[in-house]
C-alpha cells in the first residue's frame, strides 16, 4: 500500500521575463503578479499549504485561453486552470510554478435548448448560477458538490454530489466540450446528441482529467425537467450501520430515490450549531424523492418501511420548499460547519466509494478507528452511491495530528480497495492520492494514463505534477 | 462534406511463417487457416465484401489473448478481436490482413454480485445468455442491440438498443474492464464502485474504441433489478412525423419511459411478414413502461394522452409476458425481416442521432428523399434517444444502387451534423464513416484520437484501418 503523498518533489519551472511581458502586452491589467492574487490562486480547500503561481491571468474568452497556452507552451511553462477554487485535493497548487488561468470571468450561460434538455455554458459558470438561470424554463442541473463549484472545475474533477444516485455524475451529464489543447489549439468533443459511437470518447477522457490534458472552455450539459413532485424526509437511527443498511436495501430494491445522504452524530451536531436546525443528535438519513405525486408517495412508503426494519425513528417530512432548502443548504454547509467546531483546524477528508453491499462495514470501521484514535472527526456520505467522507479535524501546527489523520485515511482507502472500490468517488486524485491510484488500478493502467498524457501534452505544461508523476 | 468511404486503400501486412508456427505451437487446432473459417471472420453484417484474416485463433483465456498479441506485436502483424460478428460498419474486415482473435469461447459469466447489482463476464458472453443467467436473481442487463451481440463487442462499439432511453448505453453500464494492451500486457480499468474520480477514465476510453486501443478480455457491468411491473403498448399514426412528435413531447416532459421504438410502414410490413403479427400497416410506436404498478399506469396515461393529441390510434396493450416477448422479438428481427423482403439484397443503414427536438424533421426528410429516389427502404428508430436508422435495400450486383444509397446516407448525415447531432448513435465508425467522423468533430479532435492511438498502439497492430487512418 502506497502512503498518501502530501507534496511530491517537484522542480519549479520559472516564468521567463519575456513570457511575462508577452502576457502583459495582451492581458494588461488582467495579468496579475500581486502576491495576494497569486496566493489566492495557489490554494484550494485542501489542507495543503499555499503554493502560488508566478502570475494569474483573468481570461475572458476561449481565445484568451488559447493565446495564454500558446505563449506558455513556447516557453514550456506550466498552466493551471482555476475555476472556483473549491477542490479538495491540491489540484490548484502550482507545484512546478507557472501561470494560473482564472476562468471565473468566463461565466456566461451561452445557450439553453430547453426543447432538447441541454445547455452550453462557459467554464466559470457556478452551479447555483446555472440552476438560477434555467429554473424559469422548468429545468434543473442536478450535480451539486458541496461547494458552489464552477461547471468547468466540476467537469475537470468528474464531480458528483447528492443527486448522483438518480441523475449520475459529471461523467453522465456532460455531452460535449470545447477544449484548448496543450499546443493552444481549440478542439470540440461530442455533440448535443444524447448518445454517440463516433470514435474515441474524448469527452469522457477530458472529464476527470484535472486540467492535465486540456483546458475546458465550454461545456454542454444534459438538463433535467424539474420533477412534478419533490418530497424530502429525515430519519434518525441508533447507529450509522442501521442508516447505511437501510440505504443498501433501498438501492438493491431499485427504489429510484433522488438523494440519500448520511450525516453522523458529529455532522448533525455541526449543522445544528451552524444552521440552528435543532435536529436530534443521532445518525441521520436525509432523503429526497422526485417524480409524480403517486410515485413519490410509493417511494416514501417503501423507504419508511425499510427504515423501520432497521430501527429508524422520528421520520419527518420537509413539506415546504423553504424547509427543504433549509435542510439541503445545511447539508451543503456540513463541511464548513464542522470545520467551525474546532477553530483554526483543517480537515483531511477521505472519499472512498465501494460496491453498495460493502458500505456499512466501511463506515462503521472508519468511525471505530477514528474514535479509538481520539481525533475529532465527522462523517457525511452520498450513501446511495456507496460513497462517504470521513473528515479528520487536525491542527495544522501539529504534524503528529496530520500523520495520524493520514494513517487513518490510508486504512480507510486500503479497505475500500480490498472491497473492489475506489479511493476517490468524486474529489479526484490531485496531489494527495497518487499512491492510492497505483494501489487501486495498478502500475499498468497508470502507465497507460501516462502514455496518454505524454501524447497530448508532450512538454507536460498542463497542470503538471497532478494525478501521477511523469 | 466528406463522402462515405467504402474501402480505404490499405496495405496488407502478411503473417510470416515463423509467427504462424509459433501460434500453431501454442494454439494447436485452435489456430485455423481454413478458408471457410477465415471468410467467416472477415465479414460482418455490413454490406462490405469479405476481407478474411490470414488466420483465426480461438482464444479460451486472457492469457491466450495476451500471448497472441505479444507474438503478433513482435512481428508487427494486425490482430482483430471477433465476438459475435454482428457489427454493421465493417469493423471485422481484415483490411491490412493479420489474425482474427475469436473470443466466442470466452463465454463465462464469471461473477454475479446481485447484492451490488454488478456482474463480471468474459467478452464472448452473449447478451441473451447474460440475461438468462441472471433472471433468477431478479436482475437484468438492459442493453440490447438488435443482434444477439457479445458483451465484448457491445463494449467495443459503445452499443445501445431499445432500453437506452431509460438505462443508458454501454457508456453508462460498463463499470470496469480487463484489457490486453498492444504490447500484450494485461491491465485493469475501473472498479466495482458506481462512480469514481480516480484518474483518466480509461474504461470510457476503451468503450467505443472498436478494438483499436486494446482487446477487452473481461467486462464488469451494472445490472438492474427487474422492474416490479412492465407494460408494453403499440400505437399507430397517420405519418411518422406524428409518431416522432409524440416521442419528442414525452421526452421533454421527462416521462421515464423504458423503451420507445418507431417502425415505419415498411418495417411494420416486414415484421408482419416474418413474424405473422397481423399489425396494422402504418407508422407505429412500440413502447414499454417499467416501474411500480402506479408509476406504469401514470406513464401510460400520459403517453396515451400525448399520442391522441398527435392523432395516435388503436392504442393496444400487450398484457401478457408472451405477447410482449413476441413484439420485442419482432422488433429485434426487424432488420433481418426487412432484408428478406428483397431476396439477395444487402442494406446500407444510417445511424444518426440528434437533439430530440430535431428528430421529426430528420426522419421525415430522410423518408421523403428515399421515396423520391425509388430505392426500397425502411425506418426503425430508438426515437426516445433521438436515434433512427433508415436502411436502403440494394442489389449488391448493381453499383449504381449502392452509390444512390450512399448518396442518400450522406444527406441524412449532413443534416444530422448540421443539427448538432452525430453520424452514429450506436453502430460505430468502422470503415464506413471515417469521413463523417471528421465532418462531425473536426480535424483537431480526430488528430487527438490519432495521438492517443499512436501512444497506446505505436505499431498500429490493433484493428488497424478502423475509425480513422493513421
Amino acid at each position: 500500500m502506497n502512503a498518501p503523498q502530501l507534496m511530491p518533489n517537484q522542480v519549479a519551472r520559472p516564468v521567463p521575463a519575456e513570457l511575462l511581458s508577452q502576457l502583459r502586452a495582451h492581458f494588461g491589467e488582467r495579468c496579475s503578479t500581486a502576491l495576494a492574487v497569486r496566493e489566492q490562486h495557489g490554494r484550494d480547500e485542501s489542507p495543503f499549504d499555499v503554493l502560488p503561481p508566478e502570475a494569474v491571468l483573468f481570461c475572458e474568452s476561449t481565445s484568451d485561453v488559447a493565446l495564454a497556452v500558446r505563449l506558455a507552451a513556447a516557453h514550456r511553462v506550466p498552466v493551471i486552470a482555476y475555476g472556483a477554487g473549491s477542490s479538495l485535493e491540491g489540484h490548484l497548487l502550482a507545484v512546478q510554478g507557472g501561470i494560473s488561468l482564472d476562468l471565473s470571468r468566463m461565466n456566461q450561460v451561452l445557450r439553453v435548448h430547453a426543447e432538447d434538455l441541454t445547455a452550453t455554458v462557459q467554464p466559470g459558470v457556478l452551479r447555483s448560477q446555472l440552476n438560477h438561470e434555467i429554473k424559469d424554463q422548468g429545468l434543473f442541473f442536478p450535480i451539486d458538490p458541496g461547494a458552489d463549484a464552477s461547471i468547468g472545475g466540476m467537469s475537470a474533477t468528474r464531480a458528483s454530489g447528492t443527486n448522483a444516485v438518480r441523475y449520475g455524475t459529471m461523467r453522465e451529464n456532460v455531452l460535449a466540450l470545447e477544449v484548448v489543447t496543450a499546443s493552444g489549439e481549440v478542439i470540440r468533443t461530442g455533440t448535443r446528441a444524447r448518445k454517440s459511437s463516433a470514435g474515441y470518447d474524448l469527452t469522457r477522457l477530458m472529464v476527470g482529467s484535472e486540467g492535465t490534458l486540456g483546458i475546458i472552455t465550454e461545456v454542454t450539459l444534459k438538463l433535467h425537467p424539474l420533477p412534478e413532485c419533490v418530497a424530502a424526509a429525515i430519519c434518525f437511527f441508533e447507529d450509522v450501520g442501521a442508516a447505511v443498511n437501510t440505504t443498501i436495501q433501498l438501492i438493491q430494491l431499485g427504489v429510484p430515490i433522488a438523494r440519500c445522504e448520511l450525516l453522523d452524530t458529529h455532522a448533525v451536531r455541526a449543522v445544528n450549531h451552524n444552521d440552528h436546525l435543532g435536529l436530534k443528535e443521532a445518525p441521520m438519513l436525509l432523503m429526497e424523492f422526485h417524480g409524480s405525486d403517486a410515485s413519490v408517495k410509493e417511494q416514501a412508503a417503501t423507504v419508511q418501511e425499510l427504515a423501520r426494519d432497521w430501527g429508524g425513528q422520528d421520520f419527518q417530512w420537509a413539506t415546504t420548499p423553504e424547509e427543504r432548502t433549509r435542510l439541503w443548504t445545511a447539508r451543503h454547509h456540513a463541511y464548513l460547519s464542522a470545520l467551525q467546531m474546532k477553530p483554526g483546524c483543517r480537515a483531511v477528508t477521505t472519499d472512498t466509494c465501494v460496491p453498495i453491499s460493502r458500505l456499512a462495514e466501511m463506515v462503521t470501521s472508519a468511525l471505530a478507528e477514528a474514535e479509538a484514535a481520539g481525533l475529532p472527526h465527522f462523517v457525511v456520505g452520498h450513501v446511495g452511491d456507496g460513497n462517504f467522507h470521513i473528515a479528520y479535524l487536525i491542527d495544522p501546527a501539529l504534524p503528529a495530528e496530520r500523520e495520524l489523520a493520514e494513517d487513518l485515511n490510508r486504512r480507510v482507502v486500503e479497505r475500500a480497495i480490498a472491497a473492489q472500490g475506489t479511493c476517490t468517488g468524486e474529489h479526484g486524485i490531485g496531489l494527495h492520492k497518487q499512491g492510492f491510484l497505483i494501489d487501486e488500478t495498478g502500475e499498468g493502467a497508470v502507465a497507460m494514463m501516462r502514455a496518454v498524457k505524454q501524447a497530448l501534452d508532450p512538454h507536460n505544461i498542463l497542470n503538471p505534477g497532478k494525478i501521477f508523476q511523469m
